[in-house]
């Protein structure tokens, strides 16, 4: 790897113009040792002549292709990153991640290449566009018919990443891209720039894609929103400070860009009012907070943060999760036997430490020092980690509910009946997704009529399913990702909506002779 | 009518604490004659209590109602407007409209209500939610299924309007508002707000929408823009510069809510290489052209503004709009033989007339005269009228693709081939509506792919559907209404999808038992 990080900007890999001492390159550390990996900088890349690339040549090559053929590139990117997928794990390694975390964000990412080609296949036309039918007669007469025509808008997507999925995360976005006949713009998150960098050069050199449909900007993002236009597509992820940032953008507003926000949020499991401690369903309920709490050192966008349980059940969740946690030996996630790495940079350790600060105020920590942590083959002081952090809050406090702490942390918060519950679980104001553990098909029912709209997703946990959830935390590509509200208000994946979605939907008024002939 | 105008809040009208002579009230004059009709303001009015209403007992007694019943809401409303609409169409000469004018307002909007009430019935079920299937199995059991689920958001629409659709647009966005399980709240453009206030007066006096279903504030809507929530949609339809004003404004950032824009946009109609002057389909293509520059005085969002020709059709088109457009008698909607009432207000006058010169520079007046215009039965300089204006112009020049004039105005263009006829097109960054009028099926079709994805809806006349067609800008409840860029990037109507498109989409996981539970 250059110290310098490249860029790879119309098919060619590109060095910045600054050097390391100037103001605006960032240094980006190893999470475990603290050594050097890379600057990060923007300056000097000539983004106008990128996205004209884009636009020029990534464009019209997409477009021309079928939905099939599309499909086709989705399924080759996924074999190249497959073919050279342990590359990607030790460098994995140097931001915090075990073993576990790497493949979750990279084989997670070769699996949506995947599904999406097949989906595509079985739900796409072998064309490249989608009539949305059946065609409806809009007059009394048959001539006159209506319906949707699906088109490539001839623009790009710019990704604007977060640090947590370097991998996953673009080329979940790509697969949606490329079948909608967009080519990509990838600006990765600065401290985990290089694992995204590394998973370009590899797409890159198997040459897979047409000229101009893949390209990648490291560093600052900004000087690239003046160049958007109307038939681009922003696609971001990340805290909901940028994302007002950029929703409020001049250029971006004046020429109504379509932007897809995808935000951090703080959400919730409920254990429901019939489960008993002690039964299975408990145990598995027990198993998915520690899961989300530990899988990327708590480092996901879906994580659980707010544990919602009966207040007669409080005291018993706690000791349960606080036997469980005990078990988790943090450290080098090279080393034998660690099940939790270091959060992505020390400056996110601090983050994470004040933010269980202030939930904590209102009520106690249950496990975990947010100071100091026992670690396994490194320097506590040099790498970022973290203890698990288990905190018990006043349900009726606002911060458990306001604040994220993105780290292994979450708050256990006891709801007096189900209507309290209903509203702890809306005081997120939007989440991404939240659990409900129970089998009181009612309870279940009742709770979730009341929550769907503040969540974009829904995990049901009954005494039938536990053995086969996918898990709280994980995206599918079937199922919608985005959620209302604080978190972002975006919808990523949902099958082929997601595709559909990124394309312009037209009204087509016209005689069934044209429509036939659009369908041949 | 109240000189002050009143607005209809918590299930009252209340009027508003300004008098006519404080700097907050805003006058409104008859198009037609210059007299005063009201004052508008909303100083005064709680808000803040009405948006509570909403939320309180609006929200709650359309969520618990199922989709057949809210259809039947529909029903009602749209049988107590049609039982009044004389009155509708009377208050409607007082804007400058003729009864053609008015009937396409007020009668469009009975339709729309009528039609989403039928489709409401055939397309989704007797239950308060939807379920969107199949399920699809997320693991290798069959015990973890995935499917969409989509709920009504316990918020309120909150409708922002354009003045020159005051009973149309109020009901249009009704009808989805209401099937989706979300009360309204409609702010009508101050111009014709006495419209719509009549309108509301109707629909309360029927007394057949829950309270707290449908409230009107008349004035300024700046106060309730802080207290939207993250549940809330803002549906606005008017300029572009309004649109950016609401899209960047803190509080609706910083909740990301749901905005929808349907904004002016430049539109064409292009007349195909094929089609030879003086055949049935040149008769249509002209008719379509004076159709859309006469209804409503052109005060249409999806009116055509540039009227793209092959070059060597140029002349023989600009001679035989100019023939067709002598015989359009402007004047008092009201007297016989009329066939163009006035545009809405002097001011818009005004703007119309600077939005022709700017456009002429680059070419010449063709046909009608921006600063005076022969009326019947009115005096043209305290009526707001305005002569049928037809400009030839430079294609390549700026102004006839960016320049809107929303008024009784359009521009020829010549096109020199296909490819500079798509790229003309593509020059109004963004439009509702174009049509296209020819026979040749590869050029339309050609075309139509390129021209797709800057459009909202396109219309394709041809010589098999010219006597069916709807006309170039009708929206229909069936068809996407809304465009991409200029067009302010929203979608409204397209059948029940812009029902569902109001509700929260959640992805849910769950067992087949659960599933069974949700759909019984």
């Amino acid at each position: 790897m250059q110290p310098m990080l490249q860029s790879y900007l119309q098919d060619t890999w590109v060095t910045p113009t600054a050097t390391h001492e100037s103001t605006s390159a960032t240094d980006v550390r190893d999470a475990v040792t603290g050594d050097l990996i890379c600057h990060v900088t923007s300056q000097g890349l000539d983004l106008a002549a990128a996205f004209e690339h884009a636009r020029r040549s990534g464009s019209p090559a997409l477009r021309a292709l079928t939905f099939h053929q599309r499909a086709d590139l989705l399924d080759a990117v996924a074999a190249a990153v497959r073919a050279r997928r342990e590359e990607l794990y030790a460098l994995s390694a140097r931001a915090g991640a075990t073993l576990l975390d790497a493949r979750y964000d990279v084989d997670g990412g070769i699996r949506v290449l995947r599904d999406y080609a097949t989906r595509a296949r079985a739900e796409l036309p072998d064309a490249p566009y989608l009539v949305e039918g059946p065609a409806e007669r809009l007059a009394r007469g048959e001539d006159f018919l209506g319906v949707h025509l699906c088109t490539p808008s001839p623009g790009l997507m710019l990704q604007v990443n977060a640090f947590n999925f370097p991998v996953w995360a673009p080329l979940e976005k790509l697969a949606q891209a490329v079948l909608a006949g967009m080519p990509t713009v990838v600006k990765p998150a600065t401290p985990t720039a290089y694992l995204t960098e590394h998973l370009v050069r590899i797409v890159a050199d198997a040459a897979v894609l047409p000229p101009g449909a893949l390209q990648l900007v490291v560093g600052s993002v900004r000087p690239a929103l003046d160049l958007i236009r109307e038939q681009d597509v922003l696609s971001f992820t990340g805290s909901a400070a940028t994302a007002r940032t950029l929703r409020t953008h001049p250029n971006l507003v004046a020429r109504s860009v379509r932007f897809n926000a995808e935000a951090d949020s703080v959400n919730a499991i409920v254990l429901a009012p019939d489960v008993r401690p002690g039964s299975p369903l408990f145990a598995a309920f027990v198993r998915e907070v520690v899961t989300e709490m530990t899988v990327k050192a708590g480092q996901k966008c879906t994580a659980i943060r707010r544990v919602l349980v009966p207040r007669e059940h409080e005291l018993t969740v706690l000791d349960a999760l606080s036997a469980e946690l005990a078990g988790v030996t943090v450290g080098n996630p090279a080393a034998e036997g660690v099940r939790m790495g270091a959060v992505v940079s020390l400056e996110q350790r601090d983050d994470v430490r004040r933010a269980v600060r202030t939930i904590a105020a209102s009520g106690r920590l249950v496990h975990g020092d947010p100071d100091k942590v026992r670690v396994v083959d490194a320097d506590p002081e040099r790498g970022a980690f973290l203890d698990a952090l288990l905190v018990s809050a006043d349900p009726d406090a606002a911060a458990p509910h306001e604040v994220e702490p993105f780290g292994p942390a979450a708050t256990v918060l006891a709801y007096r009946d189900t209507a309290h519950a209903t509203d702890l679980v809306a005081r997120g104001l939007g989440s991404l997704a939240a659990s409900v553990v129970g089998d009181d098909l009612d309870w279940t029912a009742a709770f979730v009529q009341e929550a769907a709209p503040w969540h974009g997703r829904l995990h049901l946990l009954d005494s039938t399913n536990l053995a086969q959830t996918t898990g709280h935390g994980s995206p599918l590509p079937a199922l919608r990702h985005g959620g209302p509200g604080r978190a972002g208000g975006g919808s990523e994946l949902a099958g082929i909506r997601g595709v559909v979605d990124l394309m312009q939907r037209t009204a087509l008024q016209a005689s069934p002779r044209f429509l036939d002939s659009l369908r041949r």
